[in-house]
């Protein structure tokens, strides 16, 4: 608990510049989760105080703060971002069966599949009308196209397309995660009167930052605290899902037998999860992951040098390195 | 066999002076199927040759016709209408069961629940990608909207909000058919230079002719031809929905015990079922209902009143005819 105490605080303090927006973007989404049905808005409602980091909307708002831009349009595309975020977690915890997520029990532990489809439905569709908000008609076919990317990149795990090996797994969070945090910083550049060449460093800096938040993610799902993370260890190999160091595992030791026991079922699954888990911990493919992770951040980092050098520019720098030494 | 065949063949002829624009709007569905993955496109593709009357673009492309408009846009929209139409059918027969639609096997009956939730998403996703291709804000956030509306009345009807009563089920079929209806025709107004009036004319048309579409089907679950129709009879019943002529029925002969038997389920359900839409079909409900929807229909015909009366006004007078005394 002390580390993600230190791990929440530090966060917060990074992004304090931009607190007062923040704080907007909970009024905006909690004003369009209310509906005319009461055990829908609970329901709504329950999913958003169960929190997250809110890292997409803050990037949204970064994003638009180094040309002159619209407060209320920010506001609204922020909320969209997270909104849509929260809808592809709904639906992928259905269809992963999770049933933990930040710690609470998802929708799914509680309700049955025809309740979350049908809300994760209704928030796309919120999240949809927000972003028409913003009048832009590029930020919302860059939306509807980033849901393209996300949900065919689940299906292609869904009808088990993906091979495990390094291409398809950066094709694979290039779709799932790096698309909507590049959409995020597109969304709040183009809500600015940045220029072309700054709309593509912010862009740039989102898909960047995305591919190494989601290798530390998936680092965290073998090194990380159960309950700061709010989930089990190994949740990934659980769910048939071979991630970065996994891959550098396999390439040190070759021993493709001890997967495929996870991969295949049976009885003693969860040990074969335990020791393999254990295994790569201990193994090289940890660092080799997170060098991996860091060169995308230097990446994200290098992208704003052609942004002036304001507070916000340092807040986005700081914020890439925080993640890389995130605990949850 | 036979009373499908002829009545495909009066619609079509119907439909003969926007032929050239559907065969378009095929294309350009066929033409946005296509993936990375094959066998997605493989499932998309089936779920689009299994076919639909094509209602819904053919009234986006009518609405569109009374003054001038962009054709590739308007192919665009009502491509969007079609594929939002489908992905919404996707989720709810997951959501409902459903193992037949239009004569063939649903998605659900070949796949499990998660590849068919992302199969919905992904169409959901495609639909707004092509309905961001009108760059029309306002059209944008009218389809938005709708599908906000329609998850909305699933959910209410997912989390038995819903009360048999008729002040509930036309709020229901409001939501669930005629708000797509009407973004439609208003989304096909708003590409043309239309005036406001005629806009709202063209929205109330499609409104309108969507609640007596929906009537007429809630009356065809009793009276139609399961091979017409490509489901069984009684299906609302079975999946425990009570629609208009049920409410009718029991107003004759308040036999409430005669629900309640098929809504608890139990072992002779089917039996209860078949009796139910037996009394059902042979009471004064069906004339009822039937009068019910033909008010409508006369409403959206009267709507158009303020259009040029030109050769479109013609066919969206006799389609509103047609729809009455269809089979399927």
């Amino acid at each position: 608990m002390r580390g993600k105490s230190i791990s929440s605080e530090r966060f917060s303090s990074i992004l304090s510049p931009i607190r007062e927006e923040l704080r907007q973007v909970e009024a905006r989404m909690g004003q369009a989760l209310i509906t005319d049905e009461e055990p829908l808005t609970a329901i709504l409602r329950g999913l958003f105080i169960s929190g997250g980091k809110r890292l997409r909307p803050a990037l949204t708002i970064l994003a638009s703060k180094f040309r002159r831009s619209e407060a209320s349009k920010v506001v609204a595309l922020a909320a969209a971002v997270e909104m849509l975020h929260t809808a592809t977690l709904v639906h992928d915890d259905m269809v992963d069966n999770s049933i933990m997520r930040r710690g609470n029990p998802t929708l799914n532990a509680a309700w049955d599949d025809g309740v979350v489809v049908l809300v994760g439905d209704y928030l796309f569709a919120r999240s949809a009308a927000l972003s028409a908000e913003t009048e832009n008609p590029r930020i919302i076919s860059l939306f509807a196209k980033t849901l393209m990317l996300i949900s065919s990149s689940e299906l292609r795990e869904a009808l088990n397309i993906q091979k495990p090996n390094q291409k398809d797994y950066y094709w694979r969070i290039s779709n799932k995660t790096a698309s909507l945090f590049a959409a995020a910083t597109e969304g709040g550049a183009l809500l600015s009167e940045a220029v072309e060449e700054e709309v593509q460093a912010l862009r740039s800096y989102g898909y960047d930052l995305g591919m190494a938040f989601q290798i530390m993610d998936d680092i965290l799902d073998f090194t990380g605290d159960e309950e700061e993370l709010g989930k089990p260890i190994g949740s990934d190999l659980r769910q048939g899902v071979i991630t970065l160091p996994v891959l550098y595992f396999l390439e040190e030791d070759p021993d493709w037998g001890s997967v495929e026991r996870i991969l295949k079922g049976g009885e003693e699954r969860e040990e074969h999860i335990h020791s393999l888990v254990t295994r790569v911990e201990s193994s090289g493919a940890i660092r080799s992951s997170q060098a991996e992770a860091q060169g995308f951040t230097d990446k994200a980092k290098e992208a704003l040098s052609v942004l002036p050098a304001n507070e916000y520019r340092q807040v986005m720098l700081e914020l890439a390195d925080y993640l890389m030494v995130r605990r949850s």
